[in-house]
């Protein structure tokens, strides 16, 4: 499969770090074209990855023939833009989660790519981690027995005490990139996948920094964003579910989340509340057997040369897609996280719990 | 101080668990008298625990002069009355927590107590824990910085997948002894006591468990408790506190509380959620010290020499009491709590954001 990055910076980003490992690890996938906002850093790009069609503009890239999936790597207020122009090219695409800024972009989106009949798959890759996809078959094969709750608590990484001058724009939460949407949302994603849907959300935000340090500089920034997101709820199978995600880093918790059910329990634990990039433990227990750590076998490595870290689970996503297009999360699952998103909003600003 | 113990089962129960071990340990106090429901039992516990005077009802156990402070450790349905009696005798009183069953009992008795000038106080220990008193100094002092959230997982014990025959009456909510008055209630008091009230709490309840079987019999027995309580709020300093207890036992997290500030950590660890009686571990860091176990300085220890287990910290609060009556948590301070736990109950029946 021919594929086409809109995003791919040269010095830094998502892209770099994460689907150009990724694809090139992938034998399916052969990397044809990419485009940067420049001229000069998409000439910089092209030679530092290796890339021979390069463009200042995403309308040159899916016009080319060559490029049969289109991914969209950039920043979340240019999705709706660059994915329009993707899908009215007729191309395959995989957006970045979040898929919109906000959720009446997002339901645009999906209705496009359904209109168009095009394969759009969206960045939850939460789900193609195989630990998740474990996790999944265990919870539905009954090794907790019925799920009683769940409990998740985790760290931004940013939104913490310091920003760095690249990543200014997650502190203004217009931006749609933002403690609540990003890390809860690809966890939040994960729990829902493997445990069932929200009925309904009761929750708390709150900006505690209001005013964030700028990295290097004497200078601080307002923050609007909600760096602290506490979320309790049922979801659709009964069971409760309490969320608490906070920005920065604790030196005790980043990453804590424990299924509880009438027969076991599985805990995952990680360095960081990105569970869809982090480094995840996983150990369980059911019946009478001793609780400990779990290994996850190897059929659930979709992509087992993969890269470790951001590239890994990306990896996962990109070698499922090539076996099973429909195994992938579609801008329509992406249309139902937004919707949670946006309910969790409501509940928090109207004080009033959220049906789903 | 001569003590009577309304309520001093030779068989079972707190009286005999927790009360009697940590008085014993204590010069200050000398146990005088004790009541239970019947002839046979309190002749039974006079005999067992070297008590001279032994009663059947309580009404001679307040009377007798012998008797400066009567402890009233029964079923929560049975406080306002024997608190009252003792309270109509002008006699100190300590009252095992929930102090009523409900709000209004609790406002009856803490009035009652401020009308006869005597000293009130309430069963809620985990105040007086070593570990907790030095949490609160230590964010008190500054050691976190400012408070940005806390979070709380635990287990209650009791509400899980099965009941003692003995403890039945924990599983009608109606009987005010619910997995949220109790290990929820105690740690929650512990926590507001260390980083403030809650100035609006959400909640989500549910009873996942609607039928528990009975221990040793083919019966199950209806439970209307809550055996699942999440809370998100935000507390009169900003912080951001997000609480999930469940009932019974997990094989992963049985107690874990956080306190995440601007300069540093603070984590609680235990082997249940009963903060008030459980085995606590507590760790920290600040700064760009490492993060680690913390010990708990001497001073901390009100009661050194006090029996590990269920009795320790009750023994704690009984020493604070000797040395300053005013130290430990008065009824004033149960109302305050009890009017919280109305709020979440109101919350989660409403679905909306209680203002306290």
């Amino acid at each position: 499969m021919g594929v086409g990055i809109i995003g791919a910076s040269p010095e830094r980003g998502w892209a770099a770090s994460a689907h150009i490992p990724a694809l090139r690890a992938l034998p399916a996938y052969e990397i044809r074209a990419l485009s940067t906002s420049r001229r000069e850093s998409a000439q910089a790009a092209s030679r530092q990855f290796g890339v021979p069609l390069a463009f200042d503009n995403a309308e040159e890239l899916v016009a080319r023939p060559e490029v049969d999936l289109v991914v969209v790597s950039v920043k979340v207020p240019q999705h709706r833009e660059l994915v329009t122009t993707a899908l009215e090219a007729g191309k395959d695409v995989y957006c970045e989660w979040p898929l919109g800024n906000g959720l009446a972009e997002a339901e645009a989106l999906a209705a496009l790519a359904r209109a168009r009949g095009v394969r759009a798959i969206v960045g939850l890759q939460a789900r193609a981690s195989p630990a998740v996809r474990y996790v999944r078959d265990l919870v539905s094969s009954g090794f907790v027995g019925e799920v009683l709750s769940t409990s998740l608590v985790g760290s931004g990484l940013a939104w913490g005490g310091i920003i760095d001058p690249s990543s200014l724009y997650l502190l203004d939460a217009r931006n749609g990139a933002t403690l609540l949407t990003i890390p809860f949302g690809h966890t939040v994603d994960a729990l829902c996948w493997c445990l069932g849907e929200f009925r309904e959300v009761s929750a708390t935000l709150a900006t505690r920094r209001p005013a964030v340090p700028v990295m290097g500089t004497n200078e601080t920034r307002p923050q609007t964003s909600p760096d602290q997101v506490a979320v309790s709820g049922v979801l659709t199978t009964g069971a409760v579910a309490s969320i608490h995600y906070r920005g920065g880093t604790s030196r005790g918790t980043n990453l804590l989340w424990e299924i509880n059910g009438t027969e076991g329990d599985l805990v995952f634990t990680g360095s960081s509340g990105h569970l869809q990039m982090t480094d995840l433990s996983l150990s369980g227990g059911n019946g009478k057997e001793k609780f400990g750590p779990l290994s996850i076998p190897e059929r659930y490595f979709a992509a087992p040369g993969a890269p470790q870290g951001s590239a890994f689970n990306v990896a996962q996503a990109y070698a499922q897609f090539a076996q099973d297009p429909g195994s992938v999360p579609s801008f329509d699952d992406a249309v139902v996280r937004h919707k949670m998103i946006e309910a969790i909003l409501e509940a928090a600003r109207t004080g009033q719990t959220q049906r789903l």
